[in-house]
């Protein structure tokens, strides 16, 4: 059921996203969904939770630079492919129109987040970043430049946007820009 | 017409949007409308464009630290006030939908970057900031960490979150990192 709201959101939106369309798709009635789920904003909100706690894990290259450089290729390689980016711009889309979708979607960040943090913990405790670092600060940092070209200003991005971003993040967090 | 397009969008948001609403809140014929807009999103992207136009112009307090906390202060300001704030989200939201909202999204923010990196000029030139510093990758850095909490994580934003992002970005370009 929830695989099924997830496709049919990446292939034709949120506003096109309702219990009878995933009813169609998954061949459970109308009635079962509407009575466990509620709405499908409640199967949205479900299928974005189930996201939440997989097992996702930031890279692990060794240094700050070279993680936090992984991590933003990572991001820009999902945004500039179609079939990948559908799902997630579909739920950034779904997120301005309906509050449900907004909360899963900041739960969604904010366990990505906590868990790329490990990156900036790590180069803490290795010395390549000044004690005191706020961890989550520096990720948010380094994936910004990029949302903020895809979402707001509306410009491309590509590897040598990614290269920059971590690049960035890494010599404001050697300046202590974060502490 | 442009008024009235805005207002919709701004009060019912995107999905919402058509000629005969703008019609009928305008007094115009939709006939007229179609023929001299062919659309919603003609409309919309005629909207846009006006505002592009329109004459704002940064601040100019006399430093790159006061400039850029005067910049991120007021962004946050306006999107923390909902009456403000209505009409950029449903023209964000609106970009993920059509091409022709995000085309005039783009250039929108492409004229707004231009002009902000007039702090960043000014602040090369009286030396606060190192020669060949990219000035609208400043702007960026400073504004990409709003934006990010607004419409992709979806965390909440604030004067102390407005001057953060202006002090990281007042650093960063200090150490040279966006040369």
């Amino acid at each position: 059921m929830l695989d099924a709201t997830l496709a049919e959101l990446a292939e034709r939106g949120y506003p096109a996203l309702t219990v009878e369309a995933v009813a169609a798709r998954s061949g459970v009635h109308k009635t079962t969904i509407y009575r466990r789920w509620g709405s499908a904003d409640g199967l949205l909100a479900a299928a974005l939770e189930r996201e939440t706690g997989a097992g996702w894990t930031p890279p692990d290259t060794g240094s700050l630079a070279g993680d936090l450089r992984e991590l933003v290729t990572e991001l820009v390689a999902t945004f500039t492919d179609p079939a990948r980016a559908a799902l997630p711009m579909a739920v950034l889309s779904a997120a301005f129109q309906s509050p449900a979708a907004a909360r899963a979607l900041r739960a969604f960040y904010a366990d990505r987040q906590g868990r790329a943090a490990d990156i900036v913990r790590r180069a803490v405790a290795r010395g390549e970043a000044p004690a005191g670092t706020d961890p989550v600060e520096v990720v948010r940092a380094a994936c910004a430049p990029v949302f903020y070209r895809l979402v707001v200003t509306r410009e491309p991005v590509d590897a040598a946007v990614a290269e920059r971003a971590a690049a960035a993040a890494v010599l404001a967090t050697r300046a202590a820009t974060f502490t």
